[in-house]
């Protein structure tokens, strides 16, 4: 089934949602609170970071979604509130009720998120400010806009699809472009990728959040900037069921579709932006014996600083390529492996292949580069995004100043 | 037991062991081909990287360690003679007979290495006429300088203690200063990392290589760059036997001792001089639950881009060191950790300590950083060395063509 991109939409573009944003003074600049809400209700799904130390803000999410059936989100850039003690989670508590008092719901009725800086109390008094006087009305860039830290542009995106002779659309936005090597899982806290998702259909939770899983594994747990999972990790979906259709182990692939569409094409929008990054790596690996082993093999490439400095030099330097699949930790002949660069085949079945130089490197001189391997072990594949590793990189994140 | 080190020694300095180092021309400039022998015989050990793709010398060599009782080392560096094929095996078997022929030797009795770029033919031409006029007569500078890369200083040392009466020395270089995130372990094979190590005591082959498991696994393998492993690490041990003393079971912790001394102070030499480094990252993780959970949350730290880049930039960012702990993959409770940088305490039980931020920064102004976590786990704990990333390891990695 063809899906159609809604251009210059995102979160609201679905049936059934307010979004508003605010400035609460946190960034030194620009929107940095914003609020989403199923004004009619939802449905909800989340994962979270599997990191070990949880912001507050994952803690107090998971909590709510396991509790109660949660319809909005609050957040707010600058500040991740983790590493906080006890009095990040009073304030995590306590943006949830803000965020309902101004929107006529509990405060376990919100899910809230946090990105920023770690180890700095969060500054609870601005964002009650900035909550109080904030309209429901900000466009779907003004809500991406609101959520970005180093993000240099807003990554926003829409699309929609015939279901049942109903048009159902999904809508997302997404941040982070630094501390991205997500991994996340259900009810397992942590987050500097944020994703908010939308959907005008009708999905149990259950369902909801079995579809969120999938996608969000081949999408944004296969985007890696510099390999490190933040602290604050969060996706969530709401599906505020304005439409008439119901999604059901029927149509739940058509579904799956439009909603993996809009996570990959996030996903890619924050490889582009990555920290520094001139372009954005495509990584095919194909012919392992699981997807889990594909998987591996794919973000051991993508997260390579050989591989990754080798494309910012425009190099065509394959044995890193090599190196990088090597030391993944998944077993696999050597013999049988082939991989390209492009358009051009670098490696086949364990022997080097003669090719043009100048050719080679007119594949590393787009803004895409596409390195596909093949293994000899099975019929799985997967695909990760990055970038390269630029100057830029060392530049931001060395004078970041705490 | 005390032990000495022995200024301006390396490999050479038990008895026992002839060392040559000559120029075959591979890299641009300066010695570029060593040889190592123990021309009275010797026990040998080694370990190769874990990586699935195997450089060709690596899968010569631990066939040669299977097989024989090597006592010799071949070495070139400029070419990794790696990704190339049948022709690669031919040409590390051919590197072994002309090793052989030089010393006197079975091709089966020489262990060969080869460093540098990965995928192109080995120049073997260029090596035996260099073999040709070698004499066996270096230094043990000049021995260390030959197989490095992008190395800017030669690492060697060696050091002696008293052990029943007698003295017993142990010499070592290492080189690798890029591609270093090494796994070695026994009869599996792929390095950039090479260490060669060198006594005169006597010590049976099983027990020679057991106590060279339990010394790389505290030092080289403990020791990263940038976490990409390489396709040729190779740690070799030869033992002479040229003093009476005899390594047994109740001896052999002395030993282990004056051997791991050698490892780590070669490995903190590596993490020194890694590409671009300004400054050399000691982690010391104490506390967990066993010792694999210590290892994989030091290195976890040492291989984060955003750590590392932070120490590049004096910046005390915590958060970063919390992100990095976290993201482990090691369960443990974020409520029981504490850390500190250097002398500052920066983070108690879960909740954040106020510290003066001038000199929290001077814990990054020397040239050793020390992070030390605790966790509330157990008992056990594990050391990593690395050094910072900064704008020169973009520049050496993107400009370094093939």
């Amino acid at each position: 089934m063809p899906f159609s991109w809604l251009e210059g939409q995102g979160v609201g573009a679905p049936h059934g949602f307010k979004v508003g944003a605010g400035r609460a003074g946190i960034k030194t600049q620009g929107l940095d609170v914003a609020l989403l809400v199923a004004d009619q209700g939802a449905t909800s799904a989340a994962v979270f970071t599997t990191s070990q130390v949880k912001a507050a803000p994952v803690l107090v999410s998971a909590e709510h979604l396991s509790k109660s059936r949660p319809r909005a989100i609050v957040v707010n850039a600058g500040n991740a509130n983790c590493c906080t003690g006890e009095a990040g989670t009073r304030n995590a508590r306590r943006m949830c009720e803000l965020a309902g008092q101004k929107l006529g719901l509990e405060a376990q009725e919100i899910l809230v998120c946090s990105t920023g800086i770690i180890g700095h109390a969060l500054p609870i008094d601005k964002i009650e400010l900035a909550l109080g006087s904030m309209q429901m009305n900000a466009t779907d860039e003004e809500a991406a806009r609101a959520f970005m830290t180093t993000d240099l542009v807003p990554k926003f995106v829409a699309a929609q699809t015939q279901i049942g002779g109903e048009t159902v659309t999904v809508g997302g936005q997404a941040k982070g472009v630094g501390m991205i090597g997500p991994n996340m899982a259900p009810l397992s806290l942590h987050a500097t990728l944020l994703a908010f998702l939308t959907t005008d259909a009708r999905i149990e939770a259950p369902r909801l959040q079995r579809l969120l899983e999938i996608a969000v594994a081949r999408s944004f747990n296969s985007v890696t900037i510099d390999g490190d999972m933040s602290t604050n990790d969060t996706a969530i979906l709401l599906a505020s069921g304005a439409t008439k259709i119901q999604i059901t182990h029927d149509n739940e692939a058509q579904f799956l579709e439009l909603l993996q569409a809009v996570c990959v094409e996030l996903s890619k929008k924050i490889a582009r932006d990555g920290e520094g990054a001139t372009r954005l790596v495509q990584i095919e690996v194909a012919g392992a014996a699981t997807q889990s082993d594909a998987k591996t093999i794919a973000l051991s490439i993508a997260n390579s600083p050989l591989v990754k400095t080798a494309i910012f030099g425009r190099d065509p330097n394959w044995g890193r390529i090599a190196m990088a699949a090597g030391k993944a930790g998944v077993p696999f002949d050597a013999s049988k492996l082939s991989f390209s660069l492009g358009e051009v085949e670098l490696f086949r079945s364990g022997e080097p292949v003669s090719f043009d130089q100048k050719t080679a490197e007119l594949q590393l001189a787009g803004e895409d580069v596409f390195i596909r391997l093949k293994l000899g072990e099975g019929n799985s594949n997967w695909t990760a995004w990055t970038c390269d590793f630029s100057y830029d990189y060392v530049k931001i994140n060395a004078e970041y100043h705490t």
